[in-house]
């Protein structure tokens, strides 16, 4: 999922969003949907985008919870690219009348 | 109204909103309606959501001040997850042509 | 104006705001017209909101500058119920091509 | 264009702002237009309204560039009323597909 | 790219934006699309709104990955002018269905 | 619930807007909330305020659909005030994803 | 409140709009507030601003109900300026969590 | 996917609006994303909310164009209610830079 | 200000809009702003933009009220090119508390 | 550009809008922007969108005026899938403080 940073050299912010998430709950079986936000300064290496939207597509029939999901995210994209710190961002279409948005992030604040 | 943490070792934050409240006024008897945002940084336990549904229902037809029902939802869901942050903040539809926002933390800022 | 605070144990904000305000111009004699709100840290007391409508409709037919009368109210409220932070803010209609905002808190930041 | 302050001893502030600016372009000798945000916090005096208008309206045939006009502005008015803190901002219509902001401080941040 | 800061004495910030960027994406060959912002304090220079247009139409038919173009212009523009402190900021149209931002700033933060 | 029409010699439209309709679903026993809209051109009476209040308020522990009770809605005010025409409409926060909205006339269009 | 219409040879239509129109409840005694919004096509005269400004500003201790002031306003500008076509529309402020808005047209459409 | 129309004596529209629609490109295999609306006037028969739900989420895993599967909705609650008139709209995300509605009615306008 | 028409075969229709209007009022002397807005149907000829711009940057000194300057842009213009359909709006910025807008068609509707 | 209607059967409406459209102004040689609007009813054939992309891009170092190319466009789409009905609107960035819309249709209105 890597490329080489082009600009090594200098702390910079890349942020990437995209509304096409989906999963399965892992409780009623039913889909799940979200916009996930994926902010880091890169170290060596940059999110590839094409990679990021297939590694996104591989949850369409996980079943996994809001806050599970959030932090694998977050540990594969770091284990991934070994950002000097990223963010990612989770927001959920309603369930049960509840709109509900996880955040974490790398190393925690 | 806990489930475990699925990830323990990182502060992560939580961010659940609805605006499905609705209680009583203790002076007049009439209903009152509010957005409800609960924000937390959980430690050992997470938020079931359809028991926070539940629990949110269940002021339905209590008579309780703006200030006070923000200050109890803080307490209860204290008690029930032991967060290591929360903010509650309650945001009320007009009463004699005043909006009304109240928003309570623990531990205080 | 006060009722006794339910939670003075823990540091709380509640905010106020209306856009019913009207008063007079005290060099024209022409109506004014603000969207008030106050914010504040309740320490024994917070205010009931009744006698706030009652307070900022005593003010309409008064003659009275933008910035005299935001600083009038901060220091009655502040009077009345001896918060531990307050700010009052008004947001003035259009006059003479110009939106006036003036924003005053106690104590002083 | 000063006004005694009606409440010399709190730091409050004050932001008035105007879609209603023009002047000229020096280069091209066509006009350009912006939006004026002028924030402060009073000492001894406040600025008058209807002096500001009249003295923002001098602009109307001046040649002048944002940046140096942003900074004409606020050493103008630091003149005037010797505030404890001022910022002048100028938000202009697009020019060669460009959108162009101008903010000062005084003192600087 | 440079004019006479017309007030160096004073640091104040200039934040110009424009919608009207495209170049090429080296992989595909397929046109990219994004808003840039460029905000700075300026030293000795100030940017000249013209020569700036140019520059950025000079990307025109470049290939080049978000990432480095949008380091490539700070790295410029810090060469052409010496600002104080520079930040460049790049808004892209969805590709992928992926939405991306990446921001660069002098010294970095 | 009806007062004198102070114009009946010219049609004229009357609208009312509410977000507190709450009222409970006849399947799963939960509350449901909607935002309703009446629209109508009076004849000789017009809707008096505050028993629309308190009529609307009556639902409060009804089970009723979301298709029956805007009929509902509508059949009792043109029994109590007999308009020349009327529109309700029910607009319901979100159920199992899916947003709702119910519009019913009378004379139908 | 007449000016003479500079271009009566044709159909043209004026709109003016104001936040600034405030009002009494005559049950309640309580300031009501509301946007007013006037259209017209002009005959041989057009409404004058400043004694437009004047008139609404009259109603400032008047207690009138919703629909009866929005249908005086209609017949005093009718009775002033004769136009071929006006609508007025007044948008009131919540009363009772109900927001009314009230429109009334001459000739009747 | 029916329940009994609770007012069949009058024409009243429905409109039922779900973000939560995806399938499949035929041509790429990638996911596709789409908020469907759905506004009908009811016969005999109302859309059952929760059938609705889980009719919409058999496409998950489908193959179909954006024009197809917009027809095939249409056709598909056309036989199951019988409605006097419906409209589907299908909005989806971005493809390939270019966003795509289609709207197919019966009858036909 | 006019240029031939590429497609004078088919009725299609072009919008301009521009902020940037501004004019003085003939009975105070002071600066009056407006957003202009023209939409036409052209017959032979189309509007030059540059000729446009400095058409109405002429009124920038000129004493006019606004109904009258909008019905004379509208005779302008009609003079110039000849269009099929016209239809000129002006928005003004507040005077008084009044937003005013007129709008005026060739032929009239 | 075509593909076989799925449903040609029935009048429904498909609209693709994307903001990724430039052209070079043919008086000046700097680049134009805009976002481009097609909406149709498909009679045999609808419009592929990866050949309606690579045919929008065409357009990209094409010297050409905003009502010209809009005209063109309508002109190649109809010739290349024959619709029942097409209109294509485009929505130019600003230039000389002026915005341009252009919209033509087939059959004219």
């Amino acid at each position: 999922m890597a490329l080489p940073n082009p600009s090594p050299g200098r702390d910079y912010e890349v942020r990437c969003e995209t509304p096409e998430f989906t999963c399965v709950c892992p409780m009623t079986g039913q889909p799940d949907f979200a916009t996930v936000t994926i902010s880091y300064v890169p170290d060596a290496s940059i999110v590839e985008l094409k990679s990021l939207k297939l590694y996104l597509w591989s949850f369409r029939d996980e079943g996994t919870f809001h806050e599970a999901v959030t932090n694998t995210i977050l540990d594969d994209l770091v284990d991934a690219i070994a950002p000097r710190r990223m963010t990612v961002r989770t927001d959920w279409l309603v369930r049960g009348g509840i709109h509900t948005v996880v955040e974490a992030s790398h190393p925690p604040a």
